[in-house]
This record gives C-alpha cells, structure tokens and sequence, in this order.
C-alpha cells in the first residue's frame, strides 16, 4: 500500500534502503556478532584526541553546530593546501553523493557507474529519476575506459568510481584517473569516491587541481579516520559546484559533535599513519588465511580484502552466511562475476583469530550443501 | 556564475541556506556573544544522562548508527503508546522536512503555509519546486482557517502549521488542530510541525491516531531535550507513508552517539519537566523585562518570547542589532507586521541580567537612530 500524495517519482521507487545493517542481522539471530568485518569500519578506532574532543562537544550540544562548518571546512581546506571554496562538509560521503546527483540529475538523466559497484550511489541516482548505465567490471577492476565510453554514448551527467575500489579492493594509479579525466565528454562529471584514499599509496594519489571543472572528489571520516558513527564527509570541486550545495543541503545537518571530532580527527596524523600501518598487517594477515585455506585474495589497497572463495555466487553467500552463524560478520558484492567473493574488513588480532578459526568450518559447511 | 550541469531546478535556486548562524555573525563581529538566545536552544542544557551516554557512544563511534535506529525507534513508540511502524526517526525536523517535501511535491506543486513561517520549510519546496501560497498571520496568530481554506483553492499537498508557533510563540488549541483535520481538502497532508510541543499545556496538546492519513506530526529533540547540536528528531503519521521515507532517506545518517544521546534524553523524564520548568520562569521573566521597558511581551507556549519593539521592522531590526553589540544574540521574524518584533530565547539568570542590561541601551540606540 503505497501513499497516493506521493509524487509519480517517489511512488516508483521501492520501500528499501541499500544496505541493511549488521545491528538488523544481530536481531535476527538474536546474538550478537564477535567480529564485525562487514561494513569496512576502522576496528582500530578513531584518534583517542577524536573521542575527548566530542565528549568535550557533548557537555555543549544543546548549541547547534555551526551550519557553515567553518572552523573544519578550514582546517581541511589547509589540510589540502586549497582555498576553502573548493571544500564542502557534509554528513558523510552518501549524503553529500545525494545532494549531489540532486544538484545534477533531473529526471532521465544518465550517469555511468561500475556493475557492482556501490549500491548507495545507484540509490540516489534511482531516487531522483536518473537512469544507470552500468559497466562490468574487467578482471575485478572498474574498467575506466568503459566507463568513459559509455559516458560518451549516453550523454551521462555523472561519471562515478571509488578509487580505491569498494567491493572488490583494486586501485588505478594517477595515471589512469588523469586519462579519465582527460578523456571525460563534455558536459559530464567525474565523480572520485576517494573513501578508501588514505590506504593507497601516496604515489598513486592523482594531483588534482581543485579548479578543474571536470572532477569532484569525496573523502570520508568514517574508514581511516574511524569516525562511521559521527557521519563526516567532505567534497573537493571547483568552487561554483561547492557553492551550490548551499541550495539543497541540510543547513544544520552537520552536528556539534561531528565538528568537532573530525576536527580533532584530521589534526592527528600519528594516529592516522597506526592505522594504516595496522590495517596493511591486517590485510596481510587476511590474505595469509585465505591462502591456508586454499582461496584466493584480491589484491587490496583499502581496509579489506576481498576473498574469491573458488565458486559461484550461491557458495560465497554460503561462506558469508556461515561464518554469520559463528559470529563473523561479512560482506559480499552484489552482482556476478564479482559475488564469488567474500569481503573481510582489516580487523584486530582478535577478530582475525575469530575469523581464522570460523573460516574451515564455513568453507566445509558450504561445500557439504545440497 | 553557476555550474552548467546544474539541473533546470538547481539551476533557478540561489546559493543560500535559510539562515545565518551565530557563529558566522561572532566571526563577523571578531568577538563571542554573552548571551545566545536567538536560536531557541536550550540554554538549560540535555540530561547529563544524555551527555554520559553520548560520552560513552563517542568510544564506538568508529561503528556507523544502527541504520534502522531501531532502539531509538521503538522507544519513542513507547513513549508514545503507538507501534514503531508510525515512528520515522531522522536527522531532526529539517532533515524529515526535506524528505517529506522531496516525498509529496512534485514541481509545480502547491504547498499552503503562514507567511512570516518556518524558512526552513519553505528552503525544501522550493528546492524541490514546489509552489508556496504563504496565509498571513491574523493578530499575530496563525490563521488555520485561512490556511485550510487556500488549501482547498490551490489543491495543495501539504498543509504547514507550526504548533506552537514559531516565531511568535502562539498555541493553537487542540480543538483548534482537530478542526483543521477536519476541514482539511482530500489528498492535501497537515504537517504537523510540535518543535516546541512540551512546552504547551499537555491538555492542549491534540490527540491523533497515527493512523490517520491526514496528518504527520514532526517532534524535535533540540528544543526541550537539548540536542540541537546532536541533530535528531523524529515523525509520528500513517504507516505507509513512514515506511516512504526508506525510499529516499540518506539511510545511515542519524549517527551513533546521535541515537544515544536522544534515547537517554527520552527517558529522562524529571530533566525534561526540570526545563520546562526553567524555561516558564524565564518567560515570565523575558516579559517582565519587556514590560520594564515599555515594550509589549507576546504570550508564548514555547521555550521564547516575541516582544513588541513598538515600531517597525527597521526598528526591530535596530534593536537586535543594538543587542548583538551588547553580546546578546536574537533573531526577529522576516515579515511585517510580525517584523516589529525581537524573538528573544529563553535563558538562564545571568543570560537574562545581560539581556536585561543590554535592551534599555539597544533601544536608546535604536530611537536616537536617524
């Protein structure tokens, strides 16, 4: 039953939100899971300086935050060595990719994407009427020329990828983001989702000047900074896109405490350059157990890794479920060729042990079905 | 200059946001204000159980919020005595404005709402190009007779009333608000805006069936619970049209210290009626400071008072002016003739001795002006 006030847009659209969440899994087994390696959340925590700030933050939350963000959007501002109009803050990546597609894409519009690639995108584009050009995924690695092609065909407003990839892990050097870029038709946008950017070797960072017209780049407090639960998100563009954020967004919408802990988040690189040494043990460790049980680890440069798991998409969802049941919470992609894969995120030495141990048991179990 | 690839809608939309926060004022001004009462925060601060629980929450913040919010979620249907699936919780009442707006109004879409009304609500249609037919106030009260009846002649969608009233602090009586629903036009929405619901007589607060299609109401965790800075608030109305939100709604953006801190304060049932206690004695205070001044006190049922400068909307907008330089912050309402008035928060002792200090010298200003 459907409300007849919606719009003909929103009455098309299904009751359904991306992703549901590992809190909804625990409800429904009833327990809760011993290793949380699903959602790509930095296990190692947030700078300790982080927590303090937004404790301090909590004692004045009855003041709204600043709706400007001014003293963070400055600080990433020098963070980048840029102007600070070419910084929008937002709650998060996913909120500022729907402000976003809101700003650019009316109804039939087309954007290109990955197959597989992230739901949540998709879901805004879906949401505001905007029609998906998908494009496979070559070798478990979003085919940049392929997306550039059908950009071309369709006239698409937007160009997404996620540098480093999200869900299969993989990473273009500079090289190849600057021939994108070089190679994007007229009128179209290349959306960078640089969520996982910290993670990646700097040399293979794109320089990138924040005036070029043709590129907005995302960044996220929520991976390496380990700040999911605070929602921050910021976007580098050319300054008249960053300014027309101000027409849609949620004025308020960035919280006292968020402010203020992605402030003190972004200020810390000691703890910053720990996790990411941590999170490459991880992954390493990661790959290790993949190998002693005979599968094969992707390449990774995020904080997880994806695991081919030598089947068909029905076994990985097998494995995925299996290691659920004993307490491991995972991921997978959503699409074939790339749902032979599991996705683990880089967790503790404690919540790899987990992982170890529940692995032969799911891999067996999988095997053994019907 | 504006974005070529900006939407036709986007495109005709100005770069602001409905308001300017009073940290961009003290940036402008070089110097903090002593008192902050223009922006109708709870000055008395949240239940320090909401500030301990947000403490604890900032140690696990490197988790996204349940996206579901599910904990929050039925504890505010308990609360209310309703099942969960009448409850939308979201990222405070602008968040849920702009979804039901984005939800409700196609372009060309008529809304029907006060003139002099909640900016807010007015940045969301016409962000989503709605049509805005504004009912002006009637001595200074919201005419619900007058919006009811431009609803039937524009067909519109949804009908906005703030209850009580923002900016001028009015209540309209339950018997009031069950009229409307009766009178409402088939096919238009009461959007129900309680913001300041505990503020009010509980006798006169209506009593509606969730389940009844004509009506969402929208409750706030900023006003008496102190939050604003946390940024929660949540919908009551019929099911399928709190289930629509899923379809659109930026599905991880209520954050997990967010969730925590709104679900202590919820249960914090002696802090609430504290504040609400606090905030009468400080009306009555506010008023008395007016009336020591020569000026007019409105009656209010919320956590404000609109005083009556006495003159227009210049020589409001001088007093406020005159107060901001003294350290006092206060808005004023954007329209005459409500324009002649100063919206003043309401505040602790030594928030109301610097208001008091500070308003017979603004409005010696204000008159000496050329």
């Amino acid at each position: 039953m459907t409300d007849p006030r919606l719009t003909p847009l929103a009455a098309s659209l299904p009751d359904t939100v991306p992703f549901v969440g590992p809190e909804t899994q625990q409800r429904r087994m009833g327990r809760e899971f011993t290793a949380r390696l699903g959602a790509n959340e930095s296990v190692f925590g947030p700078s300790p300086r982080a927590i303090e700030a937004m404790q301090a933050a909590a004692r004045d939350v009855w003041m709204y935050g600043d709706p400007e963000a001014h003293e963070l959007r400055h600080a990433v501002a020098a963070h980048h060595g840029i102007a600070p109009e070419h910084i929008r803050v937002g709650e998060g990546i996913d909120g500022l990719l729907g402000l976003l597609v809101r700003l650019t894409v009316a109804q039939g519009d087309w954007v290109v994407t990955s197959e597989g690639g992230y739901p949540t995108f998709d879901y805004h584009v879906t949401g505001f009427g905007g029609r998906i050009e998908q494009v496979p995924y070559e070798s478990d690695r979003v085919d940049t020329k392929g997306l550039i092609e059908r950009a071309g065909w369709t006239g698409a407003k937007l160009v997404y990828i996620a540098n480093p990839d999200n869900p299969m892990g993989g990473l273009q050097g500079a090289r190849a983001i600057h021939e994108m870029i070089e190679a994007l038709p007229q009128g179209a946008l290349l959306v960078l989702d640089e969520a996982y950017a910290e993670f990646a070797p700097e040399a293979e960072r794109p320089e990138i000047d924040p005036t070029d017209e043709r590129v907005i780049r995302l960044r996220s407090f929520s991976k390496a900074h380990g700040l999911a639960g605070a929602r921050v998100g910021y976007a580098i563009g050319p300054a008249p896109l960053i300014a027309a954020f101000d027409r849609v967004r949620n004025h308020f919408g960035l919280g006292r405490i968020s402010q203020a802990g992605a402030h003190a988040a972004l200020a810390d690189r000691d703890h910053l350059a720990h996790v990411v040494s941590q999170v490459a043990a991880a992954r390493a460790r990661i790959a290790a157990i993949a190998h002693d049980n005979g599968l094969a680890p992707l390449p990774s440069s995020t904080n997880f890794v994806a695991i081919d798991c030598g089947g068909d998409g029905a076994f990985a969802r097998r494995v995925m479920t299996g290691l659920g049941a004993r307490g491991v919470f995972v991921r997978m992609p959503g699409v074939a060729p790339l749902d032979r894969c599991i996705r683990v995120t880089a967790g503790r030495e404690a919540d790899l042990d987990t992982f170890a141990a529940a692995l032969p048991e799911a891999l067996e179990e999988a095997r053994a079905a019907p």
